[in-house]
């Protein structure tokens, strides 16, 4: 066992999202000696995954290692391996390659993956956006559907190859459109000879009578008008009924594409397989007040692993605020009980508002009571996203290369990797 | 045919490099087509390839979508496809796909690719560093073999792990032992809990009885001793005989190793056997002063596909600023021969000087009568390398990475990607 000499109170926390991130950070110091597992080296910045993917942005801009995130807290050790499952009776966790971890309390945050409504056989055909790889994956896709197209001497097949298919119009469904649209549309016309980019078709396919379900409805459908004049075609009250390698089936009707994209569901990871205890429907583990699982006060899941009702009937949002809100309250919970005083009060979930960008110029951003859109929501926007992330170096490079882009209109990363090349 | 309605004559340059590119924008605005082919979307800027894999800088700082780089010559075509061979007799370049592209004359460069001097099987054990895919192979195996380490119980595993052997002692072995050298001993050290990268062994193993044999003894011996002030142990005389998954055999002796790259030899792309005309020992087409192939004037083969001796005896360097070189003066042989004028006079091959970091602060440059050694040669370095980056704001981007690096000594790029994550 990696950790059998220690002697001080053990925390493992699973998953360096923004919510296990920000738990180990605020355990980082005190008087616990902490173990953050990820399977992946690095901490992403999802909110920007759809800018990777639209090569606007580089991997390293919005991605850093997760122990140097952590360096400095000496406490905190930092793993990068998979793990495979929970012996909560023993207060164990298991790795993929045999090795156990023992803990005193354990922090489970691992997050979601894309749902296909049991059609998983459809990923290999409409790749979703949550990590990395899937980013660099689209990005790969996209720009090199242009080039088959650019070759393709058939004009029925340029048409197809040009056709792009995104499934969900949630944020992520709305803003890789738009981005795929302005790409083709604005950007890179110039480049090829034999096709006109600016004739490509993006179209945003969704099963709900509306976009962006979870804005209020004058929000949605300024979205949605400013989606048409970036020449994006909404097709609402479709829900896809097959993917297939050339397009996708909505509605009885099937649209021939280059390239088709999931952004329509998430299903939680197997963590209450791991604990077998009550799920919701999307597979996340309904905690307590306090985040911990049900008579199991030792272990806590935060983040989309999980689900919580508010008092207002809602539950908390699948949201980056909302996971990071969540792991300082877990951390806060641990400390308070190290120390032998009173429990914070429950968790409660404070709502700074939700943001979506349409396109490079405009955007949502519902603050209750207060609504913006329009260039000066997009500004709200960048200037949330830029002080949000992590380093000065990265804000200071992500903010040069959003001027690049918004001046020259060159995208920065229209890099197609392959081992080959 | 994909070419086949067109009437104006007709250039292809297979190949975007140094070579390749220069020739097609030295071709840019004429009254002739040009169609440049490469198997990959980009141009990459392979002097700083090192630096990718070695996790400073960002791929697509030194990359650029080759059609970009030409969008504003309109008689330039751009194709990301492979090619297959070359049919002579009939002027046709033959694409992997079963396309045929017709040419009236013919540019290949191509390149190198890496030689195992017969052992293609070390390929896998040890790779070499040509390409974006490659630096990308080499930065992941060198991150991910400290995570393993990190997490591995026993003890001579661990030390086994922390070793990293660097094959062939000339520029790009040197660059890459020096930073991999400085990664670890001062970078990430305080990262890790149960390593000490600050005692990983970088061993630079080397054939010949010198380290880069193209530069003056002095500056080889300055090189070598501020290798050793950084702790890259230096193997002279030590012909590697075998590479294995856990190290490599040299001069009787086994070295344990996490990771081996290999920067020890390479072999011309198969040009010579496209055309079937000789070649040298490395595969390199032997080519007449104006860089055409014997008896086939209407084929030119540029950079690392050929040799050519110069009137000294030594043959033209393997080195970019040649390469560009040499596509600038086959573009003019060509302009000459379009407008019935007199052809340029030899090829001549100016040497600009040859330069080579140890390391992040010092260099040794060659000049032929002068030479420089140390910091003084690092800023030259600098200058030239940022100079030749292709776009203003890449140059900038590098150059703040560098600032970062170099003050704060944080690498911009340390991610580990994956499908998975």
């Amino acid at each position: 066992m990696l950790n059998a000499t220690a002697h001080r109170h053990q925390v493992v926390i699973v998953g360096a999202g923004f919510g296990g991130l920000e738990a180990a950070r605020r355990l980082g110091g005190q008087n616990v000696d902490v173990t953050i597992i990820d399977r992946s080296n690095h901490h992403v910045f999802q909110p920007l995954l759809y800018q990777v993917a639209g090569a606007a942005l580089d991997i390293s801009q919005i991605a850093w290692p997760i122990r140097h995130v952590l360096h400095r807290f000496k406490n905190v050790t930092t793993l990068m391996a998979e793990v495979s499952g929970v012996d909560a009776a023993h207060r164990i966790v298991q790795l993929t390659d045999g090795t156990r971890i023992a803990y005193d309390t354990l922090i489970l945050a691992t997050g979601a993956t894309h749902a296909y409504f049991g059609h998983d056989d459809w990923a290999q055909y409409a790749p979703g956006l949550k990590t990395l790889g899937d980013a660099l994956s689209i990005r790969q896709h996209l720009l090199t559907v242009f080039e088959q197209a650019e070759r393709e001497p058939d004009a029925e097949q340029r048409r197809r190859l040009q056709t792009f298919v995104v499934i969900g119009a949630g944020p992520t469904g709305v803003e890789l459109a738009c981005t795929i649209a302005e790409l083709a549309h604005e950007e890179i016309h110039e480049d090829f000879r034999h096709i006109d980019t600016r004739k490509a078709r993006v179209v945003l396919v969704e099963a709900a009578p509306r976009v962006l379900s979870g804005f209020p409805e004058t929000l949605a459908e300024y979205a949605q008008r400013t989606m048409q004049q970036l020449d994006v075609e909404v097709l609402l009250d479709h829900p896809v009924t097959e993917c297939r390698a050339d397009g996708v089936v909505c509605k009885d009707q099937f649209i021939g594409a280059g390239a088709v994209f999931w952004a329509a569901g998430v299903r939680a990871s197997p963590v209450a397989q791991w604990l077998d205890v009550p799920a919701d429907k999307a597979g996340r583990v309904k905690v307590e007040r306090d985040l911990s699982v049900p008579a199991q006060p030792e272990i806590f899941v935060i983040g989309d692993a999980a689900t919580l009702q508010q008092e207002n009937g809602k539950p908390v949002p699948g949201l980056a605020p909302a996971a990071k809100q969540e792991g300082r309250y877990v951390a806060d919970v641990i400390r308070a009980r190290l120390r032998g005083s009173a429990p914070p009060a429950p968790f409660r979930y404070r709502d700074y508002g939700n943001l979506s960008t349409i396109g490079k110029h405009t955007a949502v951003v519902d603050f209750g009571k207060v609504q913006l859109r329009g260039r000066s929501a997009w500004v709200v926007w960048a200037v949330a996203h830029i002080y949000f992330l992590i380093g000065v170096r990265n804000r200071l490079l992500v903010a040069l290369n959003w001027l690049w882009l918004y001046i020259k209109g060159e995208r920065a990363a229209r890099i197609i990797i392959s081992r080959k090349t």
